[in-house]
């Protein structure tokens, strides 16, 4: 057992992270990471600058946990539901990004997809800020890795009969798919859900080598 | 013909238009829209504030105007190619932006790959910038449906045997493929070239149901 100190000084310091990565968030969503200085994230958490560097040696640190938090998030949610390709057609035809491969509930809670939608937002920013700052490069590098390498496990539990190079392949076209669809979201929706999901089951049927629709009634 | 002094003044106004995009691209891409501002646009361009307003209303017209050019730029190099999904299909599995339908020249002009680079970069700052500026969403989207409507008249003259919503639905795929790859261009390149490659071409051959091998050599 912990000392109990040691206890709540941890559950201090940890409350007191994510009261400065929840103001960051919000100021980096309204002006960019450029925009969006130290001061205005220490006002926004209300706390001054001096005890936000008590936590945070500089704006990267901050936007490297924001980012390990949200790739933490995606890789919780994408666990034991990865092989649900059927889901993932329906998903991304309907532009529902967040939780890929669940089944969408119209009532899922407003926060949670707010939060998404910041999420969202705030890796149009990495990737934006990547081309022109190594330090976040790497920071979004390292992300993509983590991710790449947790979906192409989870796949391949499922569908042993690959090798290798067949399933880096399959998971580089899948995660081309979902960023490309986040990457659109904003975009008219031109095209009707029905007709692309039906492309999008076809694709993955072929990549898969399994009837989706089989399968997911097993 | 057009009155020679009337010529010779638009002339100047366009390449005092030409000059300070020139400017804006590179100001944007080092600090990003929040970061430049017009008087660093003023600087890099060699000119006063006050004559960049003469050309330009505000920030948000030069971004405009700098999209609108890309957009040109984008129709324009699939124009009469747009049908080599072969040849698409290669340079998504080399994550070769900028003219995708087109055979890759290792010898193609360096500032033309550098300019490439920009417009790819701005591109990522348009949609973050997007998320918070109803401005940005607006030149975002209007530039998505012209390229998409070009993309789609191209691709129903080679293809004439789908129905709208059919090809709107292919056209639609193909731009989620288009821009995931190009949104992970900088990520680690995982798969080979070649089983990515096979992947495409089947796929493009599902979409347009025709032997892409074959068709290339007619």
């Amino acid at each position: 057992m912990l000392h109990p100190q040691l206890c709540s000084k941890d559950a201090r310091i940890s409350a007191r992270r994510d009261q400065i990565i929840a103001a960051a968030r919000l100021c980096f969503r309204k002006h960019g990471f450029h925009g969006a200085g130290m001061a205005e994230i220490a006002k926004t958490s209300q706390l001054s600058v001096g005890q936000i560097y008590r936590y945070f040696a500089n704006k990267d640190a901050i936007i490297e946990e924001i980012v390990r938090r949200i790739v933490m998030k995606k890789i919780r949610l994408m666990t034991g539901n990865a092989h649900n390709l059927q889901q993932v057609a329906h998903n991304l035809a309907h532009r529902r990004i967040g939780n890929l491969s669940a089944p969408y509930k119209e009532d899922q809670c407003i926060e949670q997809k707010e939060q998404a939608e910041i999420d969202h937002a705030l890796m149009l920013e990495v990737a934006a800020e990547a081309t022109r700052n190594p330090i976040v490069e790497k920071i979004w590098r390292d992300s993509e890795k983590q991710l790449f390498s947790e979906a192409k496990s989870l796949l391949s539990a499922t569908f042993p009969q690959f090798s290798e190079a067949e399933m880096t392949a399959k998971v580089e076209s899948l995660a081309v798919i979902c960023e490309g669809t986040a990457f659109r979201r904003m975009t008219t929706v031109h095209a009707d859900a029905e007709h692309l999901e039906a492309l999008y089951n076809r694709y993955f049927q072929d990549l898969f080598g399994t009837d989706l629709t089989t399968s997911k009634l097993e």
